[in-house]
């Protein structure tokens, strides 16, 4: 949920707009946009967005901040391919301002003036940003990699980086995500070399690979080596059909002529012609090769002897959904390949080492990151002589205030994490959740009773539950509770209570005390009364 | 949930009983066990259960099981001493029979004997065991690992499996655990090493090291290397607490005097005085490092300076919490280390083809991990030259038969998860967790009203709701969907559908499709009908 705003008096310039996926807890979100309250307080300073690269959490609230901050974006070819396909799928073309830009190219925007500079990430047409403001530049690298032999490209603009550091940065923000690990992070064309052994050493089998649906390079390098052995390719899996759609249109991907096919035309050619490349490398639940090991997937089943290679690693939480599919493949009796045939497409130590020698910024700001990687990079930029407190760790909504004499956060903007649950967006809050984790727990009982205008309970008391015990093995335990609420009723009446709610906590109090006793749960009660 | 039947004639044993801890989306469930159908409608045969080692993957479930299937439970020193805490706290220590047992012994069990074979593990008292049977030697490992240089007690008996695999081993069941890791496990006392380093270069603060709390020779490594530093120690977590408890007793842990102190009593030293043991490695919601993370410990609270102590690997799954954790502490200004402070307790590679050489067994049945770790280690047979069709891979339930001539599987006995959810073994089914998921997701809809006698619906429908909207925001929709109620049994009314069970579908299909044309949300929708 990538969101960063320079504001410098009247001009405000918004870096990224990112969606986040729902956390474990998040029961029942499809995603987690962010609060932009201050942009649209500020809706008149806001100058435009300037998007780093085309991956969902970079980019993915874009439909959705756009409706109510309405300004120009700016990005780089393929990140706004990306970007102008969700917004036709939200039908927002029409409504929005978008201008593609060059490497090397700088757009103005108020007071401010951002140049777009390469780099290499495991997506194409990652930029890092040079923000040139009055009190200095900044320089935000965005999701990076340096790779001196990128797939497709120039490889990261280390001179402007270097040009930039020698006439004076103030500060930079650079990624953070694996500034845990020691050493460089290699090249993406070393993950190319792999490829092309295991299609050498499995020349009779039918190869299916599993990778990111964005990393066309990845989808680039497989599709050389399947070309290579004379294989036909299929992509499986929507959003990675998708892509390579748009990277070719863009001249982003080349594709030797007649080496894609259609999943159906699969069946016109023997298995050792064939390399399926899929989405599901995390283990997704609805992702194609999910499908295939699940044998839910309608056209493609997985036999014995199929080599299957996860051109991935497991990103932290989906460890055990990726467990679940390889067994599942195993079980069918394919061989699967699982390990070093990935890259990272974010710096290591080393890396982050360069970048902060090129650059010299005066403070450092480690962005991109859980908090312990954002400490992680602290200590690096302590490492290279950085003074401590010229290196300023932020949480999300701190604001910040720098210039050459000083820099310290000095407030905080409204933040947090907008819940989208199918149309809505933002309606469900804390209470809903907190209620769809207790029904989650331990279910719901319902007990529904009619009263009319006397006071009276009129029939008898209804008890349903869901989610809290199997009713037709518990008959026994719900007549017992039905005969709790009989009598929570009838002393209730001698006792001349008539107040609804009060009346309504009794029965409620009652069933908790009841099955607890009986079951040690706690089910959400929901008495329901009918006036009749 | 390891539980593995031995069977020949009227003499069946058992190895191991343990539980599982619930998959993500079992909501609501605490544990689960094994199905021991097969074993409750063959009581008769079931000479006892022969127990590898204390943790709750192989003793769990005895308190469970044992109270269908009550028959003598055999187990080295600590382990029975873990079993024997968990039996009290069922209150079932009357009740059952065990019979605890030294290395080296053999116990007879009918037409078999068993013999306990000094392993190593990451918990103290781990057993090998050799099942003699009269057409054969089975090997069981347990989970073990090779330690030359464990930290309490004797290294594995490496001489017996040599002796054994002499006299000729009929079926190797080894731990797969790691199977896929090449290399050699490091002995516990390496990371005594670690701890040392980490003491001495901390003298100043205040030291917390989380670790699991069964693991008896890596919290004696912390009590030395606090006693060395002179300082005091606290244990933190119940369940760490109880082990070291029993630990002690038993004389597996050696405390010197006056090292161990009450939390209370931490207020009397100086931070560079204090060591708190503690559980929560592994991020645990409740545990004591969790709580102090979250500041809602009672008595410790983190301050910036504090040196916290990872001393554990996330096991797969955990890893998002545990990083949670980790920036929490962070947050608090911790110093936080987190790599390199742990070893496993399952052998790599180069372990398990020592174990194979030793044994040299006619058929290998890898057991322990997931599917892809067996394969795992039917690789690493097959590299010794086990013929491949002596290589067996099990799924739970199968019945494999084997004897000099042949190994084949032959059938199935009932297998499964038995869900356990508070007082409740085995009531929560597939509907019943099919219902919390639907609700999890989506929250449920309500709607009662009553009808007479005279099928005329009396009074006003209440519609209420949980999870779905948040009803002060979506008032609205809840009136839209009173009007679609209203207007479903006029409807009905009109075309004289008295019939309940049809009523309450229509409601419902109405009610589905209004809230999905609205919300693009599937909330269970549950029609109440009170008769009056």
């Amino acid at each position: 949920m990538n969101i960063t705003a320079f504001e410098y008096e009247d001009s405000i310039v918004v870096v990224d707009c990112g969606l986040a996926f729902p956390e474990d807890d998040m029961y029942g979100i499809d995603m987690v946009i962010p609060d932009t309250t201050y942009l649209e307080e500020n809706i008149d300073k806001v100058k435009g967005f300037v998007i780093t690269h085309g991956h969902e959490d970079h980019i993915g609230a874009l439909p959705y901040v756009l409706q109510k901050v309405n300004v120009p974006v700016y990005a780089t070819r393929l990140t706004m391919g990306l970007i102008e396909n969700k917004l036709e799928e939200h039908g927002m073309l029409e409504m929005t301002h978008r201008t593609m830009v060059h490497f090397g190219q700088t757009v103005n925007l108020g007071k401010f003036r951002v140049e777009f500079i390469k780099t290499n990430h495991s997506i194409v047409d990652a930029a890092a940003l040079a923000i040139y403001s009055p009190v200095g530049t900044v320089i935000h690298t965005g999701d990076f990699k340096v790779d001196y032999t990128p797939v497709y490209g120039d490889a990261i603009d280390l001179q402007r980086f270097a040009e930039l550091g020698r006439n004076g940065v103030l500060a930079l923000l650079a990624d953070s995500t694996n500034a845990e690990r020691p050493g460089f992070t290699p090249s993406e064309k070393t993950v190319g070399v792999t490829i092309d052994r295991i299609f050498a050493e499995h020349k009779d089998s039918r190869i299916i690979i599993a990778t990111f649906a964005s990393n066309v390079d990845r989808v680039q390098q497989i599709i050389n080596s399947a070309s290579k052995y004379g294989r036909k390719v299929v992509v499986e899996g929507r959003s990675m059909v998708q892509v390579i759609a748009i990277a070719q249109q863009l001249g982003c991907i080349r594709i030797p002529k007649n080496t894609l096919i259609e999943t159906d035309d699969l069946r016109n050619y023997p298995d050792n012609k064939q390399t399926i490349i899929t989405t599901g490398s995390q283990g997704e639940s609805m992702a194609s090769l999910t499908r295939m090991a699940e044998d839910t997937h309608r056209k493609i089943k997985i036999k014995p002897g199929d080599t299957i290679i996860f051109s991935s690693h497991p990103i932290p939480g989906n460890e055990k959904s990726v467990t679940n599919v390889i067994n599942k493949l195993l079980v069918k009796g394919a061989n699967v390949i699982f390990q070093d045939v990935h890259v990272s497409g974010h710096p290591c130590q080393e890396d982050l080492k360069l970048i902060y020698s090129l650059v010299k910024p005066k403070y450092a700001v480690p962005v991109h990151g859980e908090y312990r990687h954002l400490i992680a990079q602290a200590k690096i930029a302590e490492s290279l002589g950085i003074p401590k407190e010229n290196i300023i760790i932020l949480r999300s909504g701190n604001v910040l205030e720098m210039d050459q004499k000083s820099a310290k956060v000095t407030g905080n903007v409204p933040t947090g994490a907008i819940m989208v649950d199918g149309l809505g967006v933002g309606d469900i809050g804390n209470a809903v959740l907190r209620d769809r984790q207790h029904l989650a727990e331990d279910g719901i009982v319902i007990v529904s009773f009619a009263m009319d205008s006397e006071d009276q309970v009129v029939g008898t008391p209804e008890i349903a539950s869901r989610g809290f015990v199997y009713i037709k093995e518990a008959e026994a335990l719900m007549n017992g509770a039905t005969l709790v609420v009989q009598k929570t009723l009838d002393d209730a009446e001698k006792r001349s209570i008539t107040d609804r709610n009060r009346i309504r906590t009794l029965v409620k109090d009652a069933l908790s005390d009841f099955f607890w006793k009986k079951t040690e749960r706690r089910p959400m009660i929901l008495p329901m009364i009918l006036e009749v």
